[in-house]
């Protein structure tokens, strides 16, 4: 059992999107420590919910949408496949995405190849797709980030997934309408972005990142974790029809 | 496989410790939607890393002490016993405690009464102990809630627990020195403090309860789970020793 935080690290200094300084967090410690140590320390922390890695609920896009709170915990775990598009730029689109699935998502191969193309998708449905790019190689924002394709978002939404995520700190990068995430949310798929994939290779995980239970708002930032195990990836195999 | 939610709701109307209004969650949106719907909302929060469900980390009351960003993440999942003390008043000492979780922890009863024992703490080693009080029972800060006696924390602690959680907004309440918070603290054991386990029946759990990765913090607000299953419970009940 490995355990890999995908999550980055927030503070004052973090990178945001597109480097605005107004989108960083804010700490302030209202209460600190005596000169002798006794006493202790009490902090306040003020951040944009779409600093680092964050979950967006469908609120973010969709007036009429769930936020946060409104959505079970048991929608934020299950099983992840992690794909590798590190050399990739651009639009990562349907194409793509069923090329690198194709080649992640082990199904029997005995079985007429009609009968393996319904295994396949069956073992995609429920589950959580992880896009890993070249933005976990870097501690910056990139200006040009690979990003999620409408066409690859309608792919992925055609499969039933639970939930889509990547490393950027956007799923799309100025599309206009944001078709992306519209695509996403109005079918009830949860979108990570800001993850850091930088140390995880290709494969399947026990994937946990539920967002803090925050009343009426369209996102939150998540610590979130992924565990390399055979017995917990296939726990959580019998149960990807949960909450779909 | 049965998901309790034992976090509570963040929102500016939510009750605080000592009813204090400065330690209220701020919520300000910072761009929204058209008048046609097109847009997108975005969210700020400003929030005292103590309000409602959190976790303690040692830098709370030990200068010295890990801010939460440099614990691994595996500290914070795995087996958590849930024992009820509903009816009882003041503090919860290590009587009390020894009866409740000698009920709850079932060993071999075909040992000699010495190994049986040991069996029973080695059960307990490396688990998370929740104290179910009445703070569970209602939606505001109680002036006199239950909380863990100086004596009970040491008792845990002699456990090895990996950590210890009250549904109180504090594990103690203004004992001099906050001498329960240092003896956990001083010795690793993570605190988890406004957990709501009003659902949650006495028993044995898969816990998940990850703070945000908050840089040279002393504390984080989490989205707490439970999760009822004897298959998961197995699987973490081998894994106990992971990083305690
Ligand atoms: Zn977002
Ligand atoms: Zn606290």
């Amino acid at each position: 059992m490995r355990v890999y935080d995908v999550s980055r690290p927030i503070h004052p200094e973090m990178f945001t999107y597109k480097d605005k300084e107004e989108k960083r967090p804010r700490f302030t410690v209202v209460r600190d420590f005596a000169a002798d140590g006794s006493g202790a320390r009490e902090t306040r922390i003020d951040l944009d919910v779409h600093t680092g890695t964050h979950l967006d609920a469908s609120l973010h896009m969709l007036p009429e949408g769930p936020a946060v709170h409104a959505l079970a915990p048991e929608r934020f775990f299950g099983i992840a496949y992690v794909a590798d598009f590190a050399d990739r730029e651009g639009g990562i689109g349907a194409a793509v995405l069923r090329e690198r699935l194709h080649a992640l998502v082990a199904v029997p191969s005995a079985a007429p190849s009609s009968e393996q193309g319904e295994a396949w998708r069956a073992e995609l449905r429920g589950t959580f797709v992880l896009l890993r790019t070249r933005s976990s190689l870097v501690e910056r924002f990139l200006w040009d980030f690979p990003y999620l394709a409408a066409d690859g978002a309608e792919f992925l939404a055609g499969l039933q997934v639970r939930g889509v995520g990547i490393d950027a700190l956007g799923i799309e990068r100025d599309q206009p309408g944001h078709p992306t995430h519209k695509i996403l949310l109005s079918r009830g798929i949860a979108i990570y972005e800001g993850l850091n994939l930088a140390e995880v290779p290709e494969g399947v995980y026990a994937f946990f990142a539920l967002p803090l239970s925050l009343v009426d708002v369209e996102a939150s930032p998540v610590r979130a974790v992924l565990i390399d195990d055979p017995e917990l990836v296939a726990y959580f195999s019998k149960r990807k029809g949960l909450s779909a």
